[in-house]
């Protein structure tokens, strides 16, 4: 069964915390940590076309795994895109719009693939292209999830906390996830497996954020003007910590507006049970 | 952290096919199937109390896994039920208030355990209680989830096919749960082997649909009051199957009404990604 269009809403995913986790085969590779999925995400419109175009708010862009997802389907289609949030700012946009691609396609070409398949397609792109190792798998899930094991639907295990919250945001521009995970991520991983084993043993949303705040110190990701925000917001009594991997400070509830920062706000995404 | 009240939605979850899997181990027993989830559902409203009370739509009720998740918690607490679908129809509804009170008792009595834990806790009262075997990983998932291996999160594995849809339905009373699952059932797990080979190989709706009417048929679940309906709607061209365990009849658009039926209408649940 074939359809003439899709569209496809995939929720935004912050990161708080991670760990690389590297192989030869891009489905077992990826990342331990946790984050947030978000109400705000990416809209996904997929159609047929004689030729390739992706275009997002409009603007024609080049997002490697989108083309290795299309390549992985071997067709030609027209990607249209619309977001709430940044790119390239720690939201998973990449992500996203891989996952959202991958599953229009599917529609689209009457590929009768399964969820899990679509899953994996769009998590070996991000992985090849280097553009992300975790939010896909985080994204298909929603919630608050917590990435046990690393790895796409039949290599990774999930769990998740079991909360929701309204969550404030405010980017100051990117980071390139390339160039941090193509370096040395020792720091990165020591801090990530701590971090980890602490939202195991307690797996709430107040703990979540306090330990990605530690992670962002230990790892030496925090900058001085995302420490100044975050710094801002505990002095109100609030909690926040930075985005991974992006020039982002989330806060749980009305954390920055408290503290005077004129941010975003949203929800975190549901999963098919919504938790007042 | 603990909240005073908290309130839960879990969607109905209509099995389309199953087989059986015995365990010794409730979080290792289940069944394998495919269904679908519903936008229709469960509102699991969870308070503090010094005496436990359960009601369904205001009357008491006594609900065996609830009072088995209860029992886990060891509290009393006071949970009132609102709900869109009738009990004991084949909705999974005790699936999904075991699963909305084990979530709303983790936060209301601040227990701090993880989501897997709770939705675990819930899979096993429903297997012990024989009211249930796959509904409360299938409304964990949400979307059209495919069971391909029985049991709670850390023993299962779930797929799903990417699609959503409008789906009618029609009641015309109860079938027993428990009754059935304690008889042989050597034709069901056949049958429901056999449809899960099929959906493997083409994860769509409409397969799903085909496969779950032929599930019925060849189980000897089906009644000769369920097959007029579902004739009927084949009849129209629509795609029809019947609810396990209940006796109830499904179908795909407007394919109830189309035929004449005063029948309920909602769609299938979201995951975290919405579909249109």
């Amino acid at each position: 069964m074939s359809a003439g269009v899709a569209r496809i809403f995939v929720p935004a995913h912050v990161t708080g915390f991670f760990s690389v986790h590297d192989s030869t085969d891009p489905l077992a590779a990826g990342s331990r940590g946790a984050g947030l999925t978000l109400t705000d995400g990416a809209t996904v419109r997929v159609e047929r076309a004689e030729r390739f175009s992706l275009a997002v708010g409009g603007q024609p862009a080049e997002i490697a795994p989108v083309e290795r997802v299309m390549r992985a389907f071997d067709v030609t289609p027209r990607i249209d895109v619309e977001t709430d949030v940044p790119i390239g700012a720690g939201f998973g946009l990449s992500g996203a719009i891989s996952l959202g691609a991958a599953i229009g396609l599917n529609r689209v070409y009457g590929r009768e693939r399964s969820e899990n398949e679509l899953v994996r397609i769009a998590h070996a792109a991000e992985v090849q292209s280097g553009t992300g190792l975790g939010d896909v798998v985080a994204q298909h899930r929603g919630g608050v999830p917590i990435r046990l094991e690393p790895g796409a639907p039949g290599e990774g295990t999930l769990d998740g906390i079991p909360e929701t919250a309204t969550i404030e945001y405010i980017s100051f521009g990117e980071l390139s996830t390339a160039d941090i995970l193509s370096g040395d991520t020792g720091a990165i991983d020591r801090a990530g497996a701590s971090a980890l084993d602490a939202i195991r043993a307690r797996p709430t949303l107040a703990e979540f954020v306090r330990v990605s705040r530690r992670f962002s110190r230990e790892s030496g990701l925090e900058t001085p003007e995302i420490r100044t925000v975050i710094d801002d917001v505990e002095a109100h009594g609030g909690q926040a910590a930075m985005a991974m991997l992006g020039q982002t400070v989330f806060a749980l509830g009305s954390g920055l507006s408290d503290s005077g920062y004129d941010a975003a706000r949203c929800e975190i995404a549901s999963g098919s049970i919504h938790i007042d």
